[in-house]
């Protein structure tokens, strides 16, 4: 008998219609025999409801009072799943993320899961409930409850298969799997059959929002097969798993876009050891998440330093920056929000050169320009003019091939396959 | 510096102006060098809704769901309260039921509280915080959270204020106290300055809405000052207390119409012994609360049996009946839903002889028909047509004299004033 964990988020269970289907898909599941374990995100736009309500007693409200608040969303839709469960005959209970066991840091709003005791779980599991865990929150040393941040319950569901030892971790979406590409952005962006952790995670912090960059980092640490598939349509979704070695025939995976990026520039920085790391000391200490950095030549003993952030920062590096920049005589800091980060991503580029080329390539060929670049292993980022970017996406995704779907090497021809997750 | 245990309901706290509101009505209560304890209901209509919720997805929610879906609502609005409080720069922190130590039995949606633990709400006073606690909730054995059932918030604030030895229990509404009659039926009905637990609970039970008995006779039990009061207006409310010798001046303390009650009579029952008994053991058993019970004359060996009950347990009542009717051979039920329960109470009515007399003689004046009677030490109930109602309170409030205040002893006659409260 296999241990299913399948997450559903928010918009899989926004009314009584959508809680009846998810219903139903959850008996079918047991049905065909397997032990389930549900996790639930808040209903619809109820976590953005409250925090609306929130800022309208408070400007900059409490974050463990947030908590407190938040985790009520989950808290509602996990009995009213439960509830439907009932309705279809189905042996079901609820529990909240304390109940789970899911103890957390003291850090509210995005805390870490430090341990799970998923004893009462397992007890429920045994006596032949669905378990249904609200997702997205834990209990921490204060006894108080805490939140995991955006996109907590597929952590919590990524944590809990871990714990549980799950055979699967599904999350069911509104999209049908991980695609090559947007395909709001991309028609002929294509369902991928699967991905490595590595890829899905370099994807996920380049703009792709199918799945959070800490459950697939939580799965690829423990080793949990996660599945990411359509709430709405039966039929399989994308597989995110270890390594083997037929995945690196695929030299590009996929393409991510993410327009929520902003540059600053900081202007005839002095040229010294040690002003840029206090800079981006500074930047750290204020939990600012530093993605590309750029310097340009030294000029007059003064150079240009340039850096990419979540636009959402963006004030709280003002504030940050101002003083230093003060202090370190620099001529000015200019914000550019009208930038985006295009990304190509593959295992297989570690074994294949001229990868980068093949882009900056393409890019050309469109007239698009590109003002920073950086790489790791298995991928490749530019960042281009935010007008730009659909249409490099799109360039890419042709160019490439993704469109076509990859064929299974028939020999292997390196290493031996490592074993499936 | 005196400890308030202050009890905000649903309407006092139903959107961010009114969350405002009652913020700095409670700062003003910290300014004035008190601690204060906060117990907060549901926003508005939020148990309501969540209620429709549930039922839209099962028709018969699994109670234990419900308690965990419908405790949510105390939780976010403490929360919330808790965020207006520290808007208005007061140090506040929010409680869960759990967090409070209120602990239940494991009866779900009408849960009694067993025990409570006030260790957490203790420390957090002594730290200079005010605590909002959700009301309405506990946790049980099974460490699952229970609702303590309609009005249960009430309870909670009572409750927690016998655990803290506070000194007194504020029970905050949208109305200035506790009224000698339906102001909206009597025009000339005053606000009292005090009123005996035994009379608050007589009224309580005879449909004045103002606060649950269950509330009361915790408040009794514990000797808990209790004081009912405006959450719009600042100005003293009515004290709920022990008896002291000076009230029983007041012969008629208060007037209650309850208009949600039903008549059921049993025709033609057969007059043996033990068949009555049957019957409301049976009623009982299926957890109907009976009220007033009337048996006619005997006549060929039957008999005709009335009671009264809450109108919205009728079709349960129907359901218990009917098999027994069908066993007893009796004639056949009558339910009437036209009638209402009017009663006068007052603890002077114990030295006071004729005021029974009084009460029929003004209905009869007003040509009101009486269809059933009840007396107890302090009250004296009639069941009339409930068109007849609002006339027969207004009647019962002229004659009386309520709408004057009474004046205070200048001499005590009888046995020693109790200790107040």
């Amino acid at each position: 008998m296999a241990l299913f964990v399948q997450k559903y988020g928010g918009s899989s269970v926004a009314d009584a219609e959508c809680m009846r289907r998810v219903a139903r898909r959850i008996r079918d599941t047991q049905k065909a025999g397997n032990r389930v374990v549900v996790v639930v995100s808040a209903m619809g736009d109820t976590t953005d409801d409250l925090i609306a309500l929130a800022k309208q007693v408070n400007p900059y409200p409490d974050e463990r009072e947030m908590d407190m608040l938040l985790a009520t969303g989950e808290m509602a839709s996990s009995a009213v799943l439960t509830m439907a469960l009932q309705a279809q005959g189905v042996k079901a209970i609820s529990v909240t993320g304390r109940q789970a066991g899911i103890h957390v840091d003291s850090t509210h709003l995005k805390a870490k899961i430090e341990q799970i005791d998923p004893e009462r779980i397992k007890r429920h599991l045994a006596q032949g409930y669905v378990v249904v865990v609200a997702g997205f929150q834990g209990i921490n040393r204060d006894n108080d409850v805490a939140t995991l941040g955006r996109g907590g319950s597929d952590t919590t569901a990524v944590a809990l298969a871990a714990a549980l030892k799950a055979d699967r971790c599904q999350v069911l979406k509104d999209v049908e799997g991980v695609f090559t590409a947007n395909p709001r952005v991309v028609p002929g962006a294509r369902k991928m059959d699967e991905i490595t952790y590595d890829e899905m995670l370099e994807l996920a912090s380049s703009g792709a929002e199918v799945l959070q960059s800490r459950a697939v980092e939580f799965a690829k640490k423990y080793g949990v097969v996660l599945e990411v598939l359509s709430s709405f349509v039966v039929k399989p979704g994308t597989l995110v798993r270890e390594e083997v070695e037929e995945m690196e025939s695929v030299i590009i995976r996929g393409i991510a876009a993410d327009k929520n990026q902003a540059k600053v520039t900081l202007r005839a920085v002095p040229d010294k050891p040690g002003v840029a790391a206090g800079i981006f000391k500074a930047l750290a200490a204020a939990n600012l998440n530093i993605d590309m950095i750029v310097q340009n030549m030294s000029e007059d003993g003064r150079t240009d330093l340039s850096f990419t952030l979540p636009a959402d920062d963006l004030h709280k590096a003002q504030a940050v920056l101002e003083p230093i920049m003060k202090k370190a005589k620099a001529a000015d800091v200019h914000f550019d929000t009208g930038i985006a980060k295009v990304s190509i991503v593959g295992v297989g580029m570690k074994s294949h050169s001229g990868v980068a080329f093949k882009m900056f390539d393409i890019l050309a060929a469109n007239k698009i320009n590109i003002e920073m670049i950086s790489t790791s292993e298995i991928k490749i980022s530019v960042v281009i003019r935010a007008a730009d970017a659909d249409r490099a996406v799109r360039a890419l995704h042709d160019t490439f091939g993704l469109s076509r779907k990859p064929k299974a090497k028939a020999a292997a021809k390196k290493a031996p396959a490592k074993k499936r997750g």
